[in-house]
């Protein structure tokens, strides 16, 4: 079932009052999203960044990630940076699947990592502390969010 | 300083290329707002979930939230459910803080928590997974969300 039914389901579902929640089958074809996607991008300069999700993404059996050099500095003038940082991604390249490192909401909100499919719908997500809070080192924080969001999902390292 | 002004200034930051992420100050702006905010709504007829926030909002010295008995089922048509059914209520209600539950983005995708101030401005969230990869009570997935979302800001249970 492609992704669009599954949309068209859970929306009959919710305007009938009859959903109870994800199904099996949904969280299943999100997984398959994933570990079928052959262009994964990071919208980035940090290459530290890229580095360390692609660590984690080869942990879990995925594909590799290209970093995608872009201006996303207008991403954090929006309500939404992290997500907005994916979406400018998403309008700039062709990609089956953008992993997006930002803000999360107004400054002091700290961080959230977000994954979109080609079409800019939100599969996973994970926040964590502002650096100020946490301390951690930037690697340790995203390897932190991108294990929390592909785990969430179901997905287990296979190595 | 209020939040307006925070944001002009992490506004100008980011289009001078000069900002280097949260300041303690942003930080502890949205501390104070969670602790001095009077009235808390939550949208949900689900009095466990009610229960459960309220039981961690005291545990953070925080107010006591109310309950929004509104149909939020229309959040899940959109492109992200817990935030739109946060805006619904702000809509909807006079209150200095919502704390809303939903899903994160397409079916399959899991829960977020996420809290946003009278403007609708994201001040912080936290995601979990869907109850198929969990098996968590839901009292038990909501109980960690929110502490997530509080302590990932700075705050500490006072009891």
């Amino acid at each position: 079932m492609k992704l669009e039914k599954i949309i068209k389901n859970a929306c009959e579902e919710s305007i009938s009052e009859s959903r109870t929640g994800d199904t099996e089958d949904e969280i299943k074809f999100i997984q398959n999203y994933l570990k079928s996607a052959r262009k994964i991008i990071v919208p980035s300069k940090n290459a530290v960044k890229l580095n360390i999700i692609n660590r984690v993404l080869k942990e879990f059996g995925l594909q590799k990630a290209e970093q995608l050099h872009i201006n996303t500095n207008a991403a954090d003038l929006n309500r939404l940076p992290a997500l907005s940082k994916a979406i400018m991604a998403l309008d700039q390249c062709e990609c089956d699947l953008i992993i997006s490192r930002g803000r999360l909401g107004v400054p002091g909100s700290g961080s959230m990592l977000v994954m979109i499919d080609k079409k800019g719908r939100i599969l996973t997500a994970a926040t964590s502390p502002s650096h100020v809070v946490h301390k951690k080192e930037v690697k340790d924080a995203v390897s932190g969010e991108i294990v929390h969001a592909l785990e969430r999902i179901g997905l287990k390292r296979i190595k």
